[in-house]
């Protein structure tokens, strides 16, 4: 007989029943339906997109979906969860990584591990960008402070920059979220970019405008 | 008797239906309804939101609102043209007004310029963000026109810079569109740059990063 379990999404106090004892496919599953979910709720709106909706989308029963999430507002927690962990993830993999570069060495290794991971997951940025006018208190407060610390991290890494005088004075916390922005850019408006410029391309020349804005000089 | 009589809207080729005969009166309210409905599309989503809705959050009847719209898709049309217009006349006032400047005086002109209108009309463009993807062929590429030659102004000021000297070789069209995202960024991250920044230290700010990525400069 199937039993109702909660299997606890990776961050945050929510459970999401489910009716498998497998924890490795129950993530699985549920990436998977993430993935798809995204790109449905972008071009139907979330609101306008039914379980039945998303069901079809994957090619499944709309069963065989409920085997792995309670209801839609399962789905939106699980894309909030993910993309928190991720930018987690993100600057704790940077911090470790750049430890013995130069800033500008270290700007240009985050900047492109970071708009690769936007690359990846586009379609989520895109939505997550759509709903955040949408969440509660709580849940908004969860995605600004994920977005914060990303933020803070370039910052710091623009400020160590300034203090071995390889960068010039800059407004860092003005320059950080253009870099955060980058990355946003890239995926809403990809219509754009990628009529122009590989993702390889537009990290080079991003990077190369921002070292150009920020590095010490002397004006001609 | 109240007649139906259609309204052409101001861009492209559709006409709207009305039961006024006073069109000036017709604009006007017409201008209130789409300002009103943007802000509610971006919360409840475009799919989402009824004309109750609307009639509702702008403190009328249903009927009223129905002497001055036919349906939910007119506000959308009306949206895209006021977009477009907008872009077009930003573009032609710019062209006159800058004609006498250095590029980089020209470039901190219209982008201060550029910025407000994104001020004013935030909501509008907010949502013009999110319907993109739902857009049919026709309607998209009218857009993608429309910023197209916002783009398009930006690069020849980049270049006029570049070949008088002023500025240092750059990647013109990126720049320009990165022009074009400082606008987009305020509007669609304004939950993230109000707190820090007024519009106005806002436009400083990116100006002189800006100037700084670009003007021409021998290394320290």
């Amino acid at each position: 007989m199937a039993i109702a379990r909660a299997v606890r999404s990776p961050y945050g106090n929510r459970s999401i029943r489910t009716y498998s004892r497998d924890g490795a496919l129950v993530q699985e599953k549920r990436a998977e339906i993430v993935r798809s979910a995204c790109h449905v709720f972008i071009t139907k709106g979330y609101d306008g997109t039914s379980m039945r909706d998303l069901a079809k989308f994957l090619g499944k029963s709309t069963g065989a979906f409920y085997h792995y999430i309670g209801a839609k507002k399962d789905i939106l927690y699980l894309i909030l969860d993910f993309t928190v962990t991720n930018q987690e993830e993100f600057v704790n993999r940077m911090r470790d990584s750049i430890r013995d570069m130069t800033a500008a060495e270290a700007i240009k290794e985050a900047v492109r591990i970071y708009l690769e991971s936007f690359e990846e997951h586009a379609d989520m940025h895109v939505f997550v960008n759509h709903v955040m006018v949408k969440l509660g208190r709580n849940d908004r407060q969860m995605m600004l402070g994920a977005a914060q610390r990303v933020s803070d991290f370039f910052e710091e890494l623009l400020q160590k920059g300034m203090q071995d005088g390889e960068f010039r004075e800059s407004d860092t916390r003005m320059l950080a979220q253009n870099i955060v922005v980058l990355g946003n850019s890239w995926v809403n408006r990809r219509w754009y970019w990628k009529k122009y410029f590989t993702l390889d391309q537009y990290t080079k020349g991003q990077t190369e405008i921002l070292l150009n804005a920020i590095t010490a000089v002397a004006h001609a």
